[in-house]
């Protein structure tokens, strides 16, 4: 059994044990013949796969009756793989939402990273800095480049921590916005735990 | 005495009592005879301004110690209105910056509302939505605006909420985001106090 995640930019694959990325640009997905159970917030992709049988579309066996309409599948599936918590899915944006005792309790998308540095820079370019993710967020910053950073780390911290649950970090980005969250469980397959928990729960196999 | 606070796109005036804006593009300074103290950000109008001998610069008169060097004229001047508190000027950026015991003591730069609105329109054309300013932020979103208006506005509140302090709102945009915080004065004319402040202290009139 495979399990896949499939994004904007590629496949995200787990076999069980290993994961591993392949790029929507080359990867082929009639050339699998396995059965793979998958999500997908690319909507040409989805196109493509509607007519592979052995690719199985996991957001066919949810149950939407706590998330909303909009709601990306992604975001959803992070959810079903916590029972309490806050996840925050660090990607293009940073999406971070509750749950409590296995229930969506609400979620808020603030930008990702490389989002939110060109925000800065199209206001001016004297605000043209990277972020500097060293930067200790206990003090006031004195200059331009800690200014930014500050600006975009610590209200998230702050807004984060004021909820005082365990928290779960996932995404690409997880790693580069670890350090504000350090006592976070950081988990690049959480997206995979939700997957399982949804086949074991339809009995898909 | 006519003191002015010169932005990207206009010239603010204050003349003693009553304000009004002038456009960049159209206002002549050369048909001014009194005298102007002036704060400037916007590097072409300060060239114009230089050869004028009644417009005086009132950066000239500033302790700069416990400022930074790429730190905005506006910003310094806003710090220099208070004794304790934090100034929070919404323009095109939101700069959030700490005065105790009349000193500056460090501050960051938060993406103004037209900034964020982008940004969010830039991650994906699924979060082009204006931002719900009515929003209750007491209730986690379940939806795709209120996802954003959150995510924007939220984190802001709860880091400067975090610092405890009496919070003065400035700027453009201070009326847009005043309902986040019901407790801070509101004043558009912070930076002619901070503008009076120094002229006083440097006996200029």
């Amino acid at each position: 059994m495979l399990l896949c995640d499939i994004g904007n930019t590629s496949f995200h694959f787990c076999d069980g044990q290993d994961s591993y990325k392949k790029s929507v640009k080359d990867f082929d997905p009639k050339t699998l013949q396995e059965e793979v159970f998958y999500i997908c917030v690319n909507p040409q992709i989805k196109t493509l796969l509607e007519p592979l049988s052995n690719w199985r579309d996991l957001s066919r066996f949810i149950d939407y009756t706590n998330y909303y309409p909009s709601m990306g599948i992604d975001r959803i599936i992070a959810c079903e793989s916590v029972e309490n918590g806050i996840i925050i899915d660090a990607g293009s944006a940073i999406t971070v939402d509750i749950v409590k005792e296995g229930v969506f309790s609400g979620g808020y998308i603030y930008p990702g990273t490389e989002a939110m540095q060109k925000c800065y820079q199209n206001i001016s370019s004297a605000l043209e800095y990277s972020f500097n993710y060293e930067l200790d967020l206990d003090i006031m910053p004195k200059n331009s480049q800690d200014a930014i950073t500050y600006g975009f780390l610590k209200p998230l911290q702050s807004e984060v921590r004021s909820h005082q649950m365990n928290l779960y970090l996932t995404g690409g980005d997880a790693k580069k916005i670890a350090k504000i969250f350090p006592d976070a469980h950081i988990d690049e397959a959480l997206l995979f735990y939700g997957m399982k928990k949804i086949i074991q729960r339809a009995n898909l196999c």
